[in-house]
């Protein structure tokens, strides 16, 4: 599989359709694992550094992971920006392992549903990616892939704290669990700040499209767990169990509200955006995110019938700066980046 | 001719295509009368004003000119507020006669290129409009007009002054000419200040769209003299032949320049705009102006070639708010009007 096969579509996770999937993008579990030999990687040469990346390398090789479908990238070798960024905007890999320096990479699977990272924060960080509400589905992904990547390498684990990562944060489980959620109605009716606030109290985190420190962008928001020590894996998914069906309620019953009540304006809303994206002839990256944001509840309220969803949230991806520059095979200015982009969105909307 | 007869459409003046239309909207010149044995109407009683509007009105049947296909509007009689802010809005009335009281009204043909009003500030207003640049023809138009009202009523006129009028800045020919001119591109560019400095400089005044004390809107300008005494009429016409084509000159060049050197940042306004007047449920006045003044800027700069200019001319005067409650028959408040006029353009802009 070559990088350029991903270009004209998201991975699956997100086409997909899983269970509440008008307002959960999709669920995440990730693991942090570290080589027991080795120190962390704050305290390594390179040498120990690139030692690390064979090792692994080789354990995925033999875990049969670098099979055929699956795309092993060498972010030391390929080195180039442009990958990196490119990989980031399809949340594949985080923006510590695009921005870090020495032997790293990832390897994912033609789904993009897997991905390990190597030489992030920790030697390895594992992620299974589901569509929609599907955290448990998620977690058994990981599970069994964390088993074959066990049955070759040794980890850093005690017997007190559990899993040894590089941040305290992460000690005992390395798990965190989180669900992307599309919130448009709550925050056009300003009633986001109330639910992150409830959120926070019960330990868990509120993050944007891209992770930790990023804007919401589009109206996308990552609730995750915010600890791994004294709790176990169960429990971090009965914790969102129990939170992510009640915010989508509330989305739900903001909707209906707004449906109901103030039909005009977010009909007007709605339409005015896809006129816009229809429209433009330059057009950036946050502008589009925001707009891309009203169609996709524009649809998922049944007032724009002739829009695929797969479509719009394929969008949201192959909008970004790297995948843009991807396909016209050239680094472009912003200027001509807004241009293309413009175009691109103009081709996948025209109705 | 029933004043519901003009709702569906502007004025001839607005529809038509006379010379460099694309540029200038309408020709108009007026002309202030005084009945020379009544007082100025700062110094009427009721009785003494209605006295005046029973004359004039005589007058305008004698001249002929209350025939079949012309419409007398008697805004003492007619009273609701609705029907003068109609009025206003197709320029047939000034905003003095909207708000003033007593015996007063209007005199219109039904291509709406004449009209006579009683009883504004001065006994009477004559105004004649011709699309395009036109002020000879329009001026010939008045002159008419003139002589024959001159032949049944006696005007006050001085041998020194010239015609006497209410205010000292109309004595002496008592005509005021002017253009209505669209300028989008010079207000794009930030070079609109410049222009109307040099303008005044040389006595001609600068009005926005609905005239004296109006706000510039959808870039149109109406630029005129400042001057009536001690200057003849041919001279005042001199003035803005000499003046007129030089602004055209310079917007058409800011044209060409924007469509040379930044196409891409004008398509995407023109196109936006297009597509947001396609795509509103709700559109406020101020924005429906700018829009369409986007839109009129892309049809004349071959930009957009399945809209049509008149449909867009038009819809500058039926989109406002007096125009969409006589469509519906009653009044609206703002959110419906906002509606109203949202459906209203869809319809006319639907390709």
């Amino acid at each position: 599989m070559n990088l350029d096969d991903l270009i004209g579509q998201s991975g699956e996770w997100l086409r997909g359709s899983g269970p509440e999937s008008d307002i959960v993008i999709s669920s995440r579990v990730r693991l942090a694992r570290n080589l027991a030999r080795f120190p962390f990687l704050t305290r390594t040469n390179d040498e120990q550094r690139d030692e690390i990346h064979v090792s692994i390398k080789s354990a995925l090789d033999h875990a049969g992971l670098v099979e055929n479908g699956h795309c092993y990238v060498d972010l030391d070798q390929a080195s180039d920006e442009l990958t990196s960024r490119f990989l980031l905007e399809r949340h594949l890999i985080s923006r510590e392992l695009a921005n870090g320096t020495g032997g790293r990479g990832v390897l994912f699977n033609r789904s993009e549903m897997l991905a390990v990272m190597v030489n992030e924060e920790d030697h390895l960080r594992i992620q299974a990616i589901r569509a929609g509400f599907q955290v448990e589905d998620a977690h058994k992904d990981i599970a069994r892939l964390d088993e074959r990547l066990d049955a070759t390498l040794e980890f850093a684990f005690s017997e007190r704290f559990g899993y040894l990562t590089a941040c305290p944060t992460n000690v005992g489980t390395g798990m965190r669990a989180s669900v992307m959620l599309h919130l448009p109605a709550l925050v056009f009716t300003k009633q986001i700040d109330k639910v992150f606030a409830s959120v926070t109290k019960i330990n868990l985190a509120v993050r944007g499209f891209y992770g930790e420190g990023t804007q919401a962008s589009g109206d996308f928001f990552q609730i995750s767990n915010q600890i791994t020590l004294g709790i176990a894996e169960k429990e971090i998914m009965g914790l969102l169990d129990r939170v992510v069906p009640r915010i989508v309620a509330y989305e739900r019953e903001v909707r209906e509200h707004l449906l109901r009540k103030d039909r005009i304006r977010l009909e007007d809303r709605v339409w005015r955006a896809l006129g816009t994206l229809q429209a433009a002839r330059s057009i950036n990256s946050e502008e589009t995110m925001n707009l891309l944001s009203a169609v996709r509840l524009g649809v998922n309220c049944g007032l724009l019938d002739d829009v695929n969803i797969s479509t719009v949230n394929e969008l949201f991806i192959l909008t970004q700066p790297a995948h843009l520059q991807r396909l016209k095979r050239r680094e472009l200015d912003a200027g001509e980046r807004d241009a293309t982009r413009a175009e691109f969105i103009r081709r996948h909307l025209d109705l």
